[in-house]
């Protein structure tokens, strides 16, 4: 075969938002394959918070993304070469696959997926990491019991989405702060939250002391900054807060830390950090919980997918503007 | 008897660092015993952090204190009368006695103590309220393992000095920061820490990082401020931070929060809050365990004593400006 494969490669280490000029868009053929290898022709690339992280130089919980390498992303696709025992030719597959249209796997951390299960975009959010990423923060970072009030931030996004029916489903109260009228009319009305917040048009801490009249049993954190400050003011005691992200604060040079803290101490409470990653042992039998709900039902899912690998940069900021309306994908090539 | 009470009042509410004008000094006969009371004669009245909290207006783990009432402190006496069969003339007793000569108690939470285990200033630290909440922030909340390294701030205080002590019975290394380098000395040479760091004259970072060569595995934070972002940039994966008190920002309008708490998140960390008074229940067999350490000459205590029930508003202030040695006890009468 002789295919081209275009790349998005980190050309340098954003300051504030990531520009065009920190992106190197390249091109190489595609090589043959070696022993155990399999080629993954990728169809949608996940676009997540995080990743803005991974473009910092420094210590972190992963590595930094390297100067001049094809930028880490999760993606889906299907296998169209394979000389690996464990994958066949039209296995649709997800993994750490790049920004890029065709990645080379020697199989580790490559997970097949069912497409009968649910469409394919769906495994790089509800059915992904995101939809992970809400299943063990809130359950075993947060640990929230029936009838606790739940607040979750970013809650239209792909993992506060799934945060908040996780809730509904343990027999929680669920509250979702997001921003703007329509986001907070879906997660109400077509997700069940119980309340919403839109912290554009609303006075976050009011609005919130209206909708957890007993205080806030587990605050799920996906944005810092002042909405932390405005939960961390409404605990209830022994309350539990996952920190799952910082999105208000990951284009800042200064990360503002929360004025509340000592919140904690007057209730009890706590604040966790967690990543995903550590919870991979268990992750195939969330994966198979989380469909048996997503097919009765209870656990909805929405993608926002934007056609064209050359758009990357363009779309990444989506994230950071709030644009996106569920979990956002690039869409590379068609199934 | 006719006895005469002086006592210290909170007359306004401090803004900042609290002023002789904040308290009013009073004097008044003390009254005859109902029937169930016991009349305490205030020997040695316990200078605390938490007090200055208490002074303040709104929701806090405890009711603040009200405009015109007598100074709430721990305080240690001997019972001069009563009318309650739990207590006899001359019993040693600690308890929430005020800022005072003479207390009337009907017996709650009034605690009878041994002056044979510990002369009775060391009923009001290490063997009393600030050595119990050592105890159980440390174990119960920090939940150290043998081996683990443990930073604590304000480490030559009443709290900190036992946190440093009570890490090393329990096999970890103990890293204390102190202002100065006579404090800094007596909780290495004396208490028996493995380091300290003079926050005072040395780069906290840099000398922690040194004396902490595989990370911080608990931080017991009493003062929040820098010295808590210090700390929070040398987590260990898995680290746990009590959180104790903030007296860096006690006198503070504007708290200042935890610049690097998403130090939390990447080392799947946990910071959380607690106040001692949850764990009453299990005063008794925690101060029995410290006496006999106490006794075996693994627990040492200091007190800084000062003499005068009328030098309270400048003792206080003390703690403010790191000036007190070891527990800071008001000395009210001779025993």
């Amino acid at each position: 075969m002789s295919l081209s494969n275009h790349q998005f490669r980190l050309a340098a280490r954003p300051v504030g938002l990531p520009k065009r000029s920190d992106w190197t868009y390249s091109e190489e053929p595609v090589r043959d394959l070696k022993p155990g290898e399999v080629l993954v022709k990728i169809l949608y690339i996940s676009l997540d918070p995080a990743m803005r992280g991974w473009m910092n130089e420094g210590r972190s919980y992963i590595a930094p993304v390297g100067i001049g390498d094809v930028m880490r992303a999760g993606a889906a696709g299907r296998v169209i070469a394979s000389k690996n025992d464990r994958f066949a030719v039209g296995d649709a597959v997800t993994g750490a696959l790049g920004v890029q249209e065709y990645a080379y796997s020697d199989g580790t951390g490559l997970i097949k997926v069912d497409t009968k299960v649910a469409p394919l975009p769906v495994f790089l959010g509800t059915l992904g990491m995101p939809g992970l990423t809400a299943y063990f923060g809130l359950f075993e970072v947060g640990q929230p019991k029936a009838g606790d009030t739940v607040v979750v931030s970013a809650a239209a996004g792909a993992v506060g989405a799934v945060v908040g029916q996780l809730a509904k489903i343990k027999g929680c109260r669920a509250v979702g702060i997001a921003g703007g009228a329509e986001k907070c009319r879906y997660v109400v009305d077509e997700l069940g939250f119980d309340a919403a917040v839109d912290y554009k048009h609303e006075a976050v801490f009011e609005s919130l002391k209206k909708h957890c009249p007993k205080g806030i049993d587990v605050y799920f954190d996906n944005v810092g900054g002042e909405i932390l400050d405005a939960c961390l003011a409404l605990l209830a005691r022994g309350a539990g807060i996952p920190v799952c992200g910082a999105i208000s604060q990951y284009n800042s040079k200064a990360i503002e830390g929360p004025k509340n803290y000592l919140s904690l101490l007057i209730n009890r409470a706590r604040m966790q950090g967690f990543v995903v990653f550590d919870y991979a042992d268990h992750y195939q039998e969330a994966a198979v919980q989380m469909a048996g709900w997503m097919m009765a039902g209870k656990l909805k899912t929405r993608e926002d997918i934007v056609a064209g690998l050359e758009t990357f940069p363009e779309t990444l900021l989506k994230l950071f503007t709030g644009e996106n309306n569920g979990k956002l994908v690039l869409k590379v090539a068609d199934e």
